[in-house]
C-alpha cells in the first residue's frame, strides 16, 4: 500500500485534528499493515516470468519492476473527496468545476508514479458513479472528458481506456469515485531514483503548489460547514473558498522529464500529500533535512490552517503549504533545477540541505521539527 | 473505454430485462463515445518517447502499447456490484465471501488483460470504502487480504500495492468499491493477439466459467427481492442462491501461460463478461461464429435464466451460461487446446468453428442467432 496513514502531530491550540474532520487511519492501518506483508510475499512469482521486483520501491509511491532493458512502474491512485466541493460548487454555482477534477485524478497517480524516475506512458480512467444519471449532466460529463484528455496531453501520457461503472448502492446516489492508474517506464534504467543516491550535500529544491492539490480536503470541507458564507467566503479578493479549494493540482512530470532532458541529476523526489511536509522524510535513511527557505503559502492554505487554529507544525505536517513536489538533487545542480522547473511552467526553490545527523525535518524559518518517527510509511 | 454497453436483445416474453434491473446504458453511452474520441486522441504523445500504440488493441479489453522489446499491456477494472451479495450473504450466515471477491476483482482485470496476450506482471488493489470503519471487521478485511494474495498466487502475479481510501459521502457507509490494475507484457512479441490471424478455419474453443462471475449481478440482486427465501433459495441440492452467486470468477491466466509453454498458437481471446455470448463476436472482422457444442449451464445461470423469463437468445447474450472465456485457436489445434486448458485446472470443449461469411453468432443446438451489430463496442 503506497499511501501513508499516521495520524498528524498533536495540536497546541487546534479546535480541529485531521481525525475530528473524519479520516481514522488507525482503524486502515491493521489492515494495510497486513495487505503490506500479502503483497511483498507476491514478489517471487516475476521471478517465473524471467523478472524482478526492485524491492527497495516497496514503501515508495510507485511499484517498480525490472523487466530487463529498462523498469517497469505502475500505480493505482483515488481522488478522494474533492468531488464533494465540486459538487457543492456546482449546486451553488450552476458551474461544473469536473475539468479540474479530473487533472486533480490523473495528477495523483502521475505526480506519484514520477518520484521513481519514471516517464509516464498509459493512463487508464476509473469513473465509478453512483448511477447511470450521473452522465445525463453534459456539462459536467463533458468538463470531466476535456479535463482528462488536457491532463493526458500536459503530461504527454496515452489515455488507455478506462471504466465507466455505475454502481448504484455502492457509490451514493449523484456522487461519482474516480481513480487513474498510470504506468511508465524508467529508461534508460539510470533513471531510476529510489533514493540509493540521496545524501548530505544534496540540496532541496521545492516545486510550487497550485493549492490545497487533493489532500485534506476531508478537514477543508468540515471548515467550511462552519463558516456562515461556507465556500463562498473570501479567501482573498474576489476568490471564494470553493473555487480556491478546486484549483487544479500541479502535474510535475513536465518538470522531471524536462530535468532528464537537461541532464540535471535527481537523486530523490518525494510528491508532498497527507501528511505534508513529513513526506520529506519519506526515505528510509537517517538524514537530516534541513529548510532555509519556505516558499509563499497559497491563500487558501493560509486560510485554511487559521481556521482550523493550526499552529506551524500542524500546518506543515498536513497540507502541502505551498511546496507539492519535492527534488533532492547536487547542490551544484540546485540552481539549475529551479531553473529548469520554472522554463517549465513551475515555480521552484532552492528551500535547504540534507545533511548527515538523525532523520528529522528541520523547517527553521518557522522553527518547527519533525522527527523522523512522525512519518511511518512502511 | 474497455467495457461494452449496449442493451441486451429485445426479450420475447422476459418479465425482467437487463435495463429494467436497473443499469441504464442509453445514459451512459454518449459520454463513453466521447471519451473514446478523447482517448484516441492521446495515442500521440507515445512518439515523444520514442513509443507508439498498438492501435489495434482500441477497443480490445486491454490497452497496448509497443515500446520496442516487447508489448506493453495495462487495464483498470471494476468489480461492479458483487459485493453487495457478500454483504447480505454475510449478514445471513455471519460468513464472510470477500476471499472469493477479491478473486473476482483481480479476475475482472486479468482475464481482460490476458487476451491480447499479455502475461500480467502486476496488480495494484483498489479498495474505497464508505468509511475507516469498513476495516474493523477483522474477518472481512483478513478474508479481503488473503484472498487477493491467493489469487494473485494462481496468476503467479506481484501485488505492487493499491490504495485503502476512506470515502464517506462518496461510497456508502458499510459498501466497499473494488477495482484492479494490471499491468503485464507481451513477450515474445509474436505472442500478441488482437486478431490479425483470427480467420476462416480456426476452431473456437470454450472454457468452463464458474458461475455467474461478476456480470448480471443486477439482475440476479433484484430477482433475489422476489424470491420469498431470497438468497437463501435452493438453486442446487444444498447450495442456496447467494452462495451460487458467490463463487468466485476462475482466473484463466494459468491456461493462457500453459497454452503458449505447450506451442499451441492462439489467434484470438475473448472474455465472456457482460454481454454473454455476444462477446464472441467482439473482432470487428466479419466473420461466422457457429457453435456446434454447448457446454452445461451452471445450475445458477440456469435458475437465474428461469426465474427471469429468459429465452435462449437473452440467457446467452447477458449470461455466460457455462462459458467465461473463447479460445480461437487453429482446427489442428484445437483439442490439444482443450487438453492444456484442462491440465491447468479449466474444463474446456472444442465448441465451434469460424467460417467465412457475414458477421454472426450462430448457437445451432439452440437455434440462437446474434448478429453482428448485436454487440458495439468502439
Amino acid at each position: 500500500m503506497n499511501t501513508a496513514h499516521t495520524p498528524p502531530p498533536s495540536p497546541m491550540s487546534a479546535p480541529m485534528t485531521y481525525e475530528q474532520a473524519g479520516v481514522q487511519y488507525d482503524l486502515i492501518d491493521p489492515l494495510k499493515v497486513a495487505a503490506q506483508r500479502a503483497a511483498a510475499a507476491t514478489a517471487s512469482h516475476l521471478a517465473g516470468h524471467g523478472f524482478g521486483e526492485v524491492s527497495a520501491s516497496r514503501g515508495e509511491s510507485a511499484y517498480v519492476v525490472d523487466v530487463g532493458p529498462f523498469y517497469l512502474a505502475s500505480i493505482v491512485e483515488c481522488l478522494g473527496t474533492k468531488t464533494l466541493v465540486a459538487d457543492e460548487m456546482q449546486r451553488l454555482t450552476g458551474k461544473s468545476f469536473f475539468a479540474g477534477i479530473a487533472q486533480d485524478t490523473i495528477a495523483m497517480a502521475v505526480n506519484d508514479l514520477i518520484t521513481v524516475g519514471a516517464t509516464p506512458l498509459v493512463v487508464q480512467a476509473y469513473w465509478a458513479a453512483g448511477g447511470s444519471e450521473w452522465f445525463t449532466d453534459a456539462q459536467r460529463a463533458g468538463a470531466l472528458v476535456e479535463g482528462w484528455k488536457a491532463a493526458c496531453d500536459v503530461c504527454q501520457v496515452a489515455w488507455g481506456g478506462g471504466e465507466t461503472p455505475a454502481l448504484a448502492g455502492i457509490v451514493e446516489a449523484g456522487r461519482i469515485d474516480l481513480a487513474a492508474s498510470c504506468t511508465g517506464l524508467v529508461n534508460p534504467k539510470p533513471r531510476l531514483t529510489l533514493g540509493e543516491r540521496l545524501g548530505p550535500g544534496d540540496a532541496i529544491v521545492l516545486l510550487a503548489s497550485s493549492g490545497i492539490h487533493a489532500n485534506g480536503l476531508s478537514l477543508a470541507r468540515k471548515l467550511a460547514e462552519r463558516l456562515p458564507q461556507g465556500y463562498l467566503t473570501e479567501v482573498e479578493p474576489g476568490v471564494g473558498y470553493g473555487e480556491a479549494l478546486l484549483a487544479p493540482t500541479t502535474l510535475y512530470s513536465p518538470v522531471t522529464e524536462a530535468l532528464w532532458a537537461a541532464g540535471v541529476p535527481v537523486h530523490y523526489a518525494a510528491n508532498i500529500t497527507g501528511h505534508g511536509w513529513r513526506k520529506l522524510l519519506r526515505h528510509a535513511k537517517a538524514l537530516t533535512y534541513r529548510i532555509h527557505t519556505v516558499p509563499p503559502v497559497p491563500p487558501v492554505l493560509r486560510f485554511i490552517a487559521e481556521q482550523a487554529g493550526h499552529d506551524a507544525a500542524e500546518a506543515y505536517g498536513t497540507l502541502n503549504m505551498g511546496a507539492g513536489f519535492a527534488l533532492f538533487v547536487p547542490a551544484s545542480d540546485a540552481q539549475r533545477c529551479v531553473e529548469v522547473a520554472r522554463g517549465a511552467g513551475v515555480a521552484a526553490w532552492v528551500a535547504g540541505t540534507v545533511e548527515a545527523g538523525p532523520k528529522e525535518l528541520l523547517i527553521e524559518p518557522l522553527g518547527v521539527r519533525f522527527s523522523g518517527d512522525s512519518l511511518q510509511l512502511r
